[in-house]
């Protein structure tokens, strides 16, 4: 079988590994590397290494950032009486373009999933209690994906978050079942966020 | 407007710039190196920097190789007779994926586009003349894309091609108008290679 040369295709096999990369996409990226500018080459390879070496993980909102904690999790600008809670930092980014909410975020860091073997244990849940105990949180809106997982999750998180003394929203609107926040068009999601009906 | 920690939205906007990088995948990879273990991460970094040290252009085909002049040129196994024109490094591995052709290659590093400003100077076409001459090749085979860019050079070439005491023909069942070779099944191509019409 035709092999690329070596080099070529060990740097097309790592970034294949890349969950939702597939090999035709990474061997787009391998083969335009070698017809650019040296400079721009050891650019991006150091922005890999700086990527790594700088993002951190948020202690109160586990949302990745720079500092510690966050600047949204800071910002004395944001409605501290709002949480939103979401599966992934891309979809704190993804609400964040459509520029409607304005609360505080908490990164579950993934959905319940029987496949997966992810349990609640395994995600960002009971220190959820403690920050609306801590931050006076009044509203809870749970933005998951309206897929299988993220309904059995909002399930969960529904019951987990029914002793407190807050209001529970979920976003619906424009989201279609089966979709990702991920690849939705910010007015959809804004759309999403005004039209969240409470749950609780 | 949010910003990414900007040691992230570094990486993002790097990969953004490789054609056919979309920011959405752009941004899958780099949230998925903050999650990879720093010797993951290294050893990626590592990669493009060897990948784009290592990987030359051959002399006599175009096509990339760690070996000057590469192996396929310097092949004894394969029929130098036969010569197959593609666009990019990236159709001879789709063609040779398919296992059903034995010639050799050339790379013309692109196609005819008026948009572009690409002409035929620009291209690495005057050196086929001279090895149909020095390496006896009876047969050239020409695999661009059915695009209408494409279209184009082939006609160009078949006019270049004319003077030489050459068959020519170029591949066509199984590539729907439009498409893209390196989209293409492997099955399809090894189909279209076997099917191909003489066309002088």
């Amino acid at each position: 079988m035709y092999r690329y040369p070596s080099s070529l295709e060990k740097l097309i096999s790592l970034l294949s590994q890349i969950p939702g990369i597939g090999r035709k996409t990474a061997q787009r990226i391998a083969f335009h590397v070698v017809s650019m500018e040296e400079e721009k080459v050891r650019e991006i390879s150091n922005a890999f290494i700086k990527a790594k070496a700088k993002t951190k993980v948020c202690s109160i909102c586990h949302n990745l950032s720079e500092r510690e904690p966050c600047d949204i999790c800071t910002s004395s600008e944001r409605d501290s009486t709002k949480l939103c809670i979401v599966e992934r930092p891309i979809d704190v980014a993804a609400i964040e373009s459509a520029g409607v909410y304005k609360g505080k975020y908490h990164v579950l860091g993934g959905v319940l999933s029987a496949i997966e073997g992810t349990g609640a244990e395994d995600l960002n849940i009971s220190d959820i209690g403690k920050r609306i105990k801590r931050e006076r949180i009044k509203e809870v809106i749970i933005a998951l994906n309206p897929d299988h997982e993220g309904e059995i999750t909002t399930h969960y998180l529904m019951s987990f978050l029914s002793p407190y003394n807050v209001e529970i929203s979920r976003i619906g609107i424009g989201l279609p079942i089966g979709g990702s926040l991920e690849y939705t068009d910010f007015v959809t999601i804004g759309e999403a966020i005004k039209a969240r009906k409470k749950i609780k």
